[in-house]
């Protein structure tokens, strides 16, 4: 069976990802794009690279020119989507890209991000440690799913083994991620051209206010129901790579655990996952590593004299930071093979 | 009256960087300009962004021929400056770019260096605060300087205010840097190859391996002696930059401080530095804005959520971080005017 | 049926490549890997975005080793091959990454390369104009392939068109190309390393003395055997992006010829072709399109001031320029699907 | 004595920059600095590098703001600077950095700007073969000065010496550029978003369209009035460095004339200039080499084969190809010796 889609947001990077996985996803077939401003206009045009889709126009995005599809793809701005979604009730799969349907606080939302607060949708991270579950179980027959935020995914991936298995203090967490400026999208901002990213690296939302902080904070709750407080100091760092997150993790060994309780709270939760690796031991990822796949990389340290372990995760933003977390979800919601459409070798150097 | 210079290690970054400073130093004239393999070569050869340098020789490196200067100044590979400096005992000032003579701990220098321990020399970073004086004192008059390691005074730099007025816990420091490959040197290994660089972040010496952090422990002690155990979690990220450091440096927030407590500390110790400033709250630095000149740029969020401090700090490696702590240093050591040949404005974008 | 392929040359750049494009190829097995200084480490070591081949450890590259494969690809360092050659008689199919079978002209290896001449083999360009037919027909059956040179199949596509057709002069064909340094490998050389890469352009080869030009002029004679005699100004530029050529090429238009005519050329030459595409009127390629893919991307300008056609190409060295072109060749070779386990899609942004 | 300048246009990349090199000119005083809506502002909000100018806020850009200084600097958009000229009548020396009063020609401004067409005013390439004169004798003494184009006197100051010798041909010029996105100005447009721009290299303006191209056949035309036609095909490239030029421009060899004869044309044009500076035979520059200096250097290749002359320059399209041509200019014309308060050697690397 091959599933029809659409997707929202065409013209953007998320949107252009999403539609790069899924042309050469075997079992689904691109029926329709869309975008605003750029409705009418020829996807090529806004997509140089996605060549097998020259032969598409981008429409308006509305909930009619979405509707009667099998899946929908909504790559908007945060806060857009919920006008669409009441509207999709027929549509059988949506899957957000957008903040929207991620928290299941609204206090968090109202804090972070204001405006009206959507119902939380199942979250698109399946390899993440749910107590002693995984979160792919949440998403097996989903209707509707929230792709994760690429950093948020990045850092709870990165530590929520070590808080699931008690290894680790979540409540003196601190990040420090290495971000390509593709994560901020297509925005005109000054901040984002060229000549003010090239040469220099450049440190944003200092001090705790990342939107992504109560999407990690949620993940880690979840992942350890008992840990208590989760406190995450949080600082990103636009650095000259069109894409990737290299965020460095470090939290308190909890005392009395041993090196080898450390390693195995990771090495076990991961030790089957076809797109979550923990390296051997000495051993570090670069971003160049999953350029253009669905891989997040892991490297464990275990730092005695600071009394921390650090976890430093490499994943593409836009790949299994956003669009390849969404096929991926995809799969599992409709039954396909987890991994069908989606690489686990980078594209390097 | 114009001090004569020897500059050794001429071919390299650092003992490059030291002679682009001194071309436009009013007060020395650059003599002899020292090299190993190189040596006999011109050279612009080398350095070929050096024009006002052309006519200058590389000569090979050997105590007679450093011998004879007012100034010598030692950009050599650790643990090779103790055998020239035994012979150059007549020589008025030497200035080691190395990290030779940096540590007073010869235990810490055996655990992260190896080889012979050589004596301390004064410290070149003058802005560090040293319990309620600064290290400049040090530097006055003195005969034997040893320029910083440059990512271990950037963390110094940031944290030292903090830790002598006791409003930041030194025993919980956690610090990730973004750094450039200049500060590896020219040396020829494949993870400096561009190809391993471009378009991807990088980590090194992960958990609390890199040997600038004995060099931080002992300039945040010495910042404050009462301050007990200093344990730093320390992370360096090679990102796609020539040059720059932006280090972002977290401690605790001791409890009960105010916020203005806190700021104040910052604000007091470097109100009057002519090359170290604190952005006004809610300001950070990109590395561009110290490129080629010898400031330090500090942004200081206060994380209540998180119970932390966070600074993060810009830095140009080649200048602040090393060639252009080594000319202030000469400066103060002289009875120069500290900024004689120093730039504070930056090369952007 | 299921093709059994070594791969040599593992460990670097080109070799890597051609794992990872074979890595999604359904109709082959990887079943050897091999390598000189690293025989014996895990693959993985040298090819960390390699995910899927991680089972693979690297052996000697000797005749054994690779013989007793269906297909051998050798990625070697150019004047290499010959030694492997003679005793691989037996292997069906031998497609050399090298430049030692690519020159059909002793004259022209020994003034460019120098060493001992090998014979060529069919040159590796499918869409390449030779007279009224293409490259590809050499192709059909063929059990020994040249892969070509990067810069040289850009250019070569480029302008054979125009060539054939009569609509451009060769006699004076001037082409500056931009590159990534990926082209040259993992060669430990100073003005390889990023800091010598990072924020910069630097010409090499400047004057006619790259060793591609021999292979452009025997690509472009072969597609017009009047034409001529065949000059090229040919200048290489690294700039920093690790993958990627972005060739201007400029030669006169013929007095007498119409813009149709021209345009004509180039389009009806690649209409057809799946990897080769000619842009709209007005449109230029980026290589970023073209990233991780097997596409070349052609615009075309006609400049009647200048009195030349302008063609901008933009190709992915280690695909369409190394890997993908001898894929391509391989399935041309077997007679499988042209397209077989190649992307048409860059990765961008 | 000092001259107090104002600088219009200061929150931008070319304003920008002529503060940078103005704060360290010992005989001016930067007194005012205006922008159009970012008046009111501090100017290190925009200018965050400028650290020597932290106490200064922008004024509005009006004729009676600029009124009353010794020198005005318009670093405007190009067609705004007309309507300041008239009225700043009484301001001794007026630098204009835009493009108004850079063209001798109506009827070039007419298809390359289009708009009213301003009076000429002196070009500021001192350094400018015009028949067997410089171009500086112009600006001694001038009281309006138009700073060149960045890509128009780098290609400019590559080709004259040879088409006043008469050993190159100047109605058969290639050039094509690699150029950072700092050329292009503050502007919010998608192309120079960092997204776009990293890791790839990008052609715009090809085919003859780009405005420097009138300016360069102006310069070259008044370096051998006999010379004849003058055409040039020209394409720029965006490359990811966020300052330089490097120029590759080639011209055919005039018949007869010898290796040496072409040689000194360019050796005895730039013997005496402390700015440019032809490079020793079988070396190229690079953008790092003169990144932050007024300097242009100059590599010169005479390829036989193809019978062409390539010229590779490098320029950092902010310093000698903006701002510190348009001060060296201010220097010649105020009588202050040329080189004061301008930087031969660049940062690197």
């Amino acid at each position: 069976m091959t599933f029809s889609v659409a997707v929202s947001g065409a013209s953007g990077y998320a949107g252009g990802e999403i539609l790069r996985l899924l042309a050469s996803h075997p079992d689904v077939e691109i029926r329709t794009v869309t975008a605003h401003s750029n409705a009418g206009q020829p996807l090529i045009d806004h997509q140089p690279h996605l060549r097998s889709l020259a032969h598409l126009t981008l429409q308006d995005t509305t909930p009619e020119v979405l509707a009667g599809h099998d899946i929908v793809f909504l790559a908007l701005p945060h806060g857009q989507s919920a006008q669409y979604t009441d509207m999709l009730s027929d549509v059988p799969l949506v899957i957000d890209a957008g903040a929207d349907h991620r928290l299941t606080d609204s206090a968090a939302w109202d804090a972070f991000y204001g405006g009206a607060f959507s119902e939380p949708w199942a979250y698109g991270v399946p390899e993440l440690v749910v107590g002693s579950e995984k979160q792919r179980g949440a998403l097996v027959g989903a209707r509707r799913i929230a792709a994760p935020g690429c950093n948020a995914s990045t850092v709870s991936l990165s530590l929520a083994p070590g808080v699931a298995a008690g290894v680790i203090d979540p409540s003196d967490i601190v990040t420090v991620l290495a971000v390509g400026p593709s994560g901020a999208g297509k925005s005109l901002k000054t901040n984002l051209l060229a000549s003010e990213i090239l040469g220099t690296a450049n440190p944003y939302a200092v001090g705790g206010t990342h939107r992504h902080i109560p999407e990690i904070r949620q993940a880690l709750a979840a992942a350890a129901p008992a840990a208590g407080d989760i406190r995450i100091s949080f600082t990103p760092v636009l650095v000259p790579m069109s894409r990737g997150i290299l965020a460095t993790s470090t939290a308190p060994i909890v005392p009395g655990v041993t090196d080898v309780q450390i390693r195995d709270a990771w090495e076990s939760a991961y030790a089957d996952e076809p797109f979550v690796h923990l390296l051997p031991e000495g051993s570090f990822p670069r971003t160049a590593d999953v350029l253009g796949a669905n891989t997040a990389l892991l490297g464990l340290a275990i730092d005695r004299s600071a009394g921390r372990v650090v976890v430093v995760a490499a994943v593409d933003n836009l790949v299994k930071g956003t669009a390849g977390a969404a096929i991926q979800s995809m799969n599992i919601a409709l039954g396909l093979p987890e991994t069908t459409g989606l690489s686990v070798n980078g594209v390097a150097p």
